[in-house]
């Protein structure tokens, strides 16, 4: 691909458009979208849509579904409302659901306006599903049979009815009113006699999900069970659509990277890529929580004004602040992470919280008297500082740790109890809490160890 | 399924192991596996012993390939190895492998010296592949067709040959040398007439990768294609077996994890849930980098102590340490973290490296005077210090906050360069060099702005 992309460059800068177009089909639909959007960066949408027009209709859309929403609204910009029709018609239903959400109202209306009435109601109704719903991700393109049939039927059903590619080796069995009765794999179909009939084959234990449940259940479910394929039904257990495991890898992609975002203090409800992020939507994505972390930080700085007279009597307790509050940070940030990356496996549950401050309470014993005890011999014999001053360091490290990997185990549960994405309560949060209280822990220790009085 | 479980906890404490056995057919295979989790982890391997001889032959290798391989190995232990034997007659082989894998040396053996010649020598080459490569991912359950055939015999032959659920979506065309020459999906065949030949219907620009390549890869290729399953073939193009799309939904999740563990400064390379990790190994796996971390946090500490001559004429200055510290971390936390997630989704390449800087350059430097202007203003109106302190702080934060955009975008990139994971580079990393850049740049700057000679 990477040298098909250069030959092209190559090929557009001296016209010969005839060999641009010999050299881009000699890629698969996914490259191919790939060369049209580094054209589109690199050269312009001018040069991205003469490239996108001279594909084979049959190809042109598979093509436009790989490319990124930017990239397709640009094209759409450049191309005429009939043959963006004609794209969307060679779609799959969901691709076509995805594609009219990114693109500008009164396109939209335009390409509704040529659609059928039916149509037209369907597509309104899809586009009103909540965002990250089952409605929202589904798609109609499936095969639904009857329970009456029998295999040879229902092959050659299938056989008339030319079908997605992503719909057909899970197969519906419905009543006359559309209520979902039972599934059954093309496999079976296929490894069965003719003359057997749907009933006896499908089976009826299946699972549905309902229009309105949450992709990031929806996720779960595909990977415990390993499914294909899900059907979605409504509240009176009609089919309206399926979910395909495709689909689902994008959701699972998404919400891992929100969690990564929220965990670093980024607050990015995009789905952008970096890249393709302006600098002022990244400054807004980022801006927010930096405040609110400044004002934990001049808490904290506060707090340590307060003991100034402390310090200017014990100045060394200054150069050792760094290493209580990087500590603390460092070893709630590690209980903070498992905790929530194990809760959005659904390894870790809400009922565990007993288990989990049970294995964090003995590992950060162990970890602070390991932590303390190093930092001790090394305040006394390298530092040459007085014992006092070590034993100061040493047990507030020890109190600091078990503290910042009890908040880190606790911290996500309760946002997780409380509704709120653990996520959220990673990096800066711990780091913040623990900036605090390791301060606090740190300064009054020292008052009381070595006997000072404010 | 929670339901269930109570109940089934409640009958085998009346001993009522007949209704256990009917409570526990009332579910599928998934979450069977998981109540005989529980009940080991609650009542003990004896408990989830009995339980799992309950099951119908049929369904037992698949509940126990749902099983979490610490419960596989307590369930071999308390079972005969004939019954092993059975179940590992009817899992898949790519699942087979998996508990191969885990199960200690000499009950392998005995399993193996059960099985005839040919089996064994190929279970044995399969043990042998590098942990992360396309080889021990592969399963050899797949259908391989001959170019010759026409649709109505390979449809026959995929009746006879009574297939895996997993492979059969995609069907294999091999010459006499088992070079793999195309691929044809079911789907295909079935809307095909039956005298059509598989040579007309199949496609030869099929993608497939080596045995040996890394499952970091091929993820990326499912992921981008959309795959059912991918072709694993040798050096000499000959199929050895086919990779399917929920053994790499399993290996996305696994990667991901590795990176957040990573992120967070935990080195954890068994693939084990949390609970299930004993403290010893949860020690383990957070010593390492907590002890470089606590280096690099001594050096710091040294950093301030060269200044203390500085802090004891002006020790307002002690007060704004942490938030000049906690910024720097904060920020470059932000920058890395998407920097990490991006490279990971291959949406930022090595040669991006200009566009990160330059976006970085120019978010930092309108978050970095935000945070300054916020600051200065708070250090003179609210803590009413000398404007100088202000300006010193504010000038800090300004320089810290680009200071650790960039070394957060770009130190990542530079580890892709060198070939150490990205993912090594956040957080704790990150904070820990902002936090000595950004005592040095303070300290040094109140030298200079206030004009103290040390």
């Amino acid at each position: 691909m990477e040298r098909s992309l250069e030959i092209i460059f190559g090929l557009i800068e001296e016209k010969k458009y005839a060999l641009v177009r010999e050299e881009l089909l000699e890629n698969n639909e996914a490259d191919i979208a790939e060369i049209i959007e580094e054209v589109n960066d690199e050269l312009g949408t001018e040069k991205s849509v003469i490239l996108f027009r001279m594909l084979p209709k049959d190809i042109s859309a598979m093509v436009f579904a790989y490319l990124s929403s930017d990239c397709q609204v640009d094209i759409v910009g450049g191309i005429t409302v009939k043959e963006v029709q004609n794209i969307m018609e060679e779609m799959s239903f969901d691709d076509m659901i995805d594609v009219l959400e990114e693109l500008p109202a009164n396109v939209v209306d335009r390409i509704l306006m040529r659609t059928d009435k039916e149509t037209r109601k369907l597509i309104n109704q899809f586009l009103n599903y909540p965002e990250s719903s089952a409605g929202s991700l589904m798609t109609i393109d499936y095969i639904g049979l009857k329970k009456e049939m029998n295999v040879g039927d229902a092959l050659q059903y299938i056989k008339i009815h030319g079908m997605d590619q992503e719909t057909v080796y899970t197969c519906y069995v419905m009543d006359a009113e559309r209520h979902l009765e039972g599934i059954v794999s093309l496999r079976t179909l296929v490894v069965s006699d003719s003359d057997e009939t749907i009933k006896d084959l499908m089976h009826e234990d299946f699972i549905s999900v309902n229009v309105m449940d949450d992709q990031e259940e929806i996720a779960q479910l595909f990977k415990k069970y390993d499914f294909l394929a899900l059907p979605v039904v409504d509240k009176e257990n009609r089919l309206v659509g399926i979910i395909t495991f495709d689909d689902i890898m994008d959701v699972i992609e998404e919400e891992t990277t929100e969690d990564f975002e929220r965990m670093a203090g980024v607050l990015d409800d995009s789905d952008k890529e970096y890249l393709d992020l302006s600098v002022i939507q990244h400054i807004k994505n980022r801006v927010p929580w930096l405040c609110l972390l400044t004002v934990s930080l001049m808490i904290t700085g506060a707090i340590i004004a307060r003991f100034e007279a402390l310090m200017s009597q014990v100045i060394a307790l200054v150069a050792y602040m760094p290493l209580l509050m990087g500590t603390g940070g460092n070893t709630g940030t590690q209980s903070a992470t498992l905790v929530i990356r194990g809760m959005s496996l659904g390894e870790i549950e809400l009922r565990d919280v007993g288990k989990v401050i049970w294995k964090e309470l003995r590992i950060s014993m162990v970890l602070g008297a390991v932590l303390a005890l190093i930092n001790f011999a090394k305040i006394v014999l390298i530092d040459r500082q007085e014992p006092l001053i070590a034993l100061t360091v040493s047990i507030s490290i020890l109190i600091v740790v078990i503290f910042a990997k009890l908040i880190g185990g606790l911290l996500p549960m309760a946002a997780k109890k409380l509704k709120i994405d653990p996520a959220l309560m990673a990096t800066p949060m711990i780091s913040s809490i623990t900036d605090m209280v390791s301060v606090i822990i740190y300064l009054l220790l020292a008052t009381l160890i070595m006997g000072i009085t404010l």
